[in-house]
Formats: C-alpha cells, sequence, structure tokens
C-alpha cells in the first residue's frame, strides 16, 4: 500500500448555486490527487505519456457525505492498494479543513499505448518505481 | 420506467490533450440530461429549488466505454426506474455519432429542506408528476 | 459581413455561489458560437485543424452587463466584420430570454501552421468561404 | 501600488486538444490569483461576501502571448495599481517555469450590495487595509 497527501483549496469558480463546489469537481481533484501520487513515485504523468503510455480512466465511483465551501482547503488521501495488472485503481479520501472525511472513491485506469492505439501491459518506468512499495 | 433523451456537442474547452472529451465532462453531461428530464415532467430542477428542495449529488459511478472526440454529437438517454422514496436514481446511456454506446451510469440524489438544512422526503410536485407514469 | 446565431442553456455546473453563470463561462460561449459560425461557413473547426492549422486565442475582451441565471436560454451573435489577414476577430453580443443585451466581447485569433508551430496566412479553405460574403 | 504572487500547477483537466492550457482557464487563473491579492490583505473575499458585498466582474481583458503546458508551475503577479473608487482594476501577469511572461490582463470589478442588489461604494473593511498601501 502506498499513500499519499494533497492539499487543494476550493475556488470559487468551483461553486455552484447550492454555495458548495459543484460535484463534478471532485473527478477533477482526484485527477489532481493522482498526479501528485505518480510523482510521490520519482515519476510525471507527463513523462509516462511521453514514452507513449496514455492512461485513460475507465471507471470512476464517488460518494459524496458532505459539501464544501469556497475557500475551504481540502486534504486528499491518494491510496494504492495493490500492484497494478492491466488495470490501476486509485482509492480517495477527501477530508475538510476540521478533519472530517466528506468524500470517497475510486478510479480504475487502464494502459494504453498511444501509438497502437490498444491496451498495454504496465509501463515498465511506472512498475519498478511500485514494486519495491509492496514487496514485503 | 420514464426515459428521456438529451442531445448536446462535445465542445472543444471539454478536450484535452488526449484529444479526447475530458472524462469529467460526463458527471457534467449527466446533470444536463437530468435537468431535460425533469421538464420532460413539466418541472423544472428551478421549480424545485425554488420551492426550497436542493437536491445534492451522493452518489456518481461512471463506466467509460470508448472516447468522445470534439464536436461528436452524443445522445444520452437517461432512465428512471423506480420512484424515489427518500433518494432518487438516474441512469445514464450514452451515444456517440455512430449510435455506439460509449458511456454508462447512475448517480443517487437526496431532498434537502434548504431551510432547514435537513434530509426531505419527495416533494410533492415532483410526487404527482412521477406516480402516474409508473402506476402502469 | 457576416453574423451567426448560437442558443444555448445556462448549465447548473456554470452557476457560482453569487447564483449567476460564472463569468469564465462566457469565454467558453464564445467559442461554442465560434464553432457554429465556422460551420455556417460549410466548414468545420475541425476540418481546418486536421488540414493542419490551428487557431490560438490571442486576445479576449469581455464586457458584463447583466448576469444570467441557471437555465436561462442565451442567444450568441457572432459577427465577422471584415476579412482576416494574420488574424481574424469575431464580435459577439449575447442576449438573455427578454432579448436584451447582457454580455458583449470579442476574440482575436491567430492562425498557426501546427506542423512548423509557426504564424500561418488564412488557409484557402476559410479564405474561399469568406471572400463571397464581403465582396458585397 | 500592492503586488502579490500566486503560484499554481496547470492541470490535465484544463489542457485542450492543442496540448495546452485552454485559454478559458487564464479567467480562473486570475480569480485565483486575486483571491490571494485580498488575503493578503488578511481579509477574505469569503468575509467580503458575508459581509454583504459582492464583487461582479464587468470587464475581463486577456492577452495571450505564449502556451502554456500539462504540470507546468505558474507564477501570476497580482497589481493593484490605485485605490478603488466605484470599480477596482486587477492587473496580472502570469509566469511560465522559465520566467517568461506568457499571459497578461486585467479585469475590472463593481461593488454590490447584495441585500439592494445595487452598486455599493467599495466596504471600508477593504478600503481601510488598502489607504496604507497607497498613502505613500
Amino acid at each position: 500500500m502506498h499513500i499519499t497527501e494533497t492539499t487543494l483549496q476550493v475556488q470559487y469558480y468551483e461553486t455552484d448555486q447550492m454555495g458548495v463546489a459543484h460535484h463534478s469537481n471532485y473527478i477533477r481533484y482526484y485527477e489532481t490527487a493522482r498526479t501528485d501520487f505518480i510523482k510521490s513515485l520519482g515519476l510525471s504523468y507527463r513523462q509516462l505519456e511521453e514514452s507513449g503510455t496514455a492512461m485513460p480512466i475507465i471507471n470512476v465511483n464517488c460518494r459524496y457525505i458532505q459539501p464544501a465551501t469556497y475557500d475551504e482547503t481540502l486534504t486528499i488521501k491518494t491510496i494504492l492498494k495493490e500492484l497494478p495488472t492491466s488495470r490501476i485503481t486509485f482509492y480517495y479520501e477527501v477530508y475538510n479543513q476540521a478533519g472530517k472525511l466528506i468524500n470517497e472513491g475510486h478510479t480504475v485506469l487502464a494502459f494504453i499505448n498511444q501509438e497502437a492505439q490498444r491496451p498495454s501491459r504496465v509501463p515498465e518506468i511506472l512498475m519498478e518505481r511500485l514494486r519495491p512499495l509492496f514487496s514485503k
């Protein structure tokens, strides 16, 4: 298991007329958090893409527990529970400033060889960084 | 069961550097489709909100089958399978121009009395329009 | 001069906690309207891009007169006042349901040869459609 | 004159199929930067709103010099050149990682008394923090 933490502020343009962060933004918060997770491996999603592998989302699940308001600082835990196979599943927990869990979800991503536009295996530059984290 | 259809175009600002509609937009497409569904009942989400009931999302599930590209016309079927109780679940099917199912999902919404900021029952103005559709 | 009209609805996810369409959305409405303008020429922005020419924005000016609210139908007039040279300027007028002008602006776009990543002249497939409109 | 600096990362969901941050996002970057500017005064936009004053945008001008790419760190300078009267004008300069100016613009905001829905003077809680900065 490997966990990273990302901190962000709810932006004004993310609020809606209910006065809270619109629900679609959490899917974007997850992406921001995932970017940080990959950086924690000494890698970047950009490098992955430039090496020829895209990682399209194939499933999103998101549970809303409590709303977040403008300018609130949110902390997102991104959790990888197991080594990826043909897919990789990230789990997310979003906490508000008071430390309360307000949202949780997970996303499943595939690996695509961009040239062939076909499913590919986990790129080795990613795998070699993940293995040590799960070896014991 | 009650089904409505919504048609929309993928906007340029919705594309990402993979060259396809970014996955977060489908959550927004669902919302646009849901707005149409409620209008098909001779009601509007705006009226619902003005009558004091907000409908916050409490769960989103979204499965991505195939990407959509800029300017593609998408058709979204919004399906209500059963009468709401304290929650209402909408199912969505997104078809591309070629008629292929490219995404499906569902959202669960609660009903909130805005003044009390507490869960409420299904507003009667909604219920009275839904009952006939399910009374066989 | 050539003018087209685009109609769209303010989406819930476009509202902010002031209860109106967030100001950043007008820049996106302009883009939607511009797409329609180009289609009115029997062309598509997609074709332009596929022919090797991108049209990056180099200037946006936007004046907000009155807010728009959720689910309101807006009509956008897109106006081309003169033939493009190395740049093309579109003017926009946004009207609300009551027919009142609520926003106006203009955008200046350049033409870029995507392969060379350098400024290019107006693509001939665009120019040949515009000339007749301005030849009086 | 008072200047603040804001740092942010270009998000994947902000890119478009040209492979760069979509132009509409700069309007949002300005807003994020403006929020920081107000915080630098020991105030928050949220406090301003809660005190009954909204600050709707009435004009945006934005000049695009060079694109920004995914995951790039941008630095935004927000500049207030003079004390507000019935309006307040913020100037913005966006620099990329290499320190190059890639975008600049300004926004004009009005002050609205939310209860009366009418133009109001600059709220005193803002003015009292700005005066010392401009008193030479």
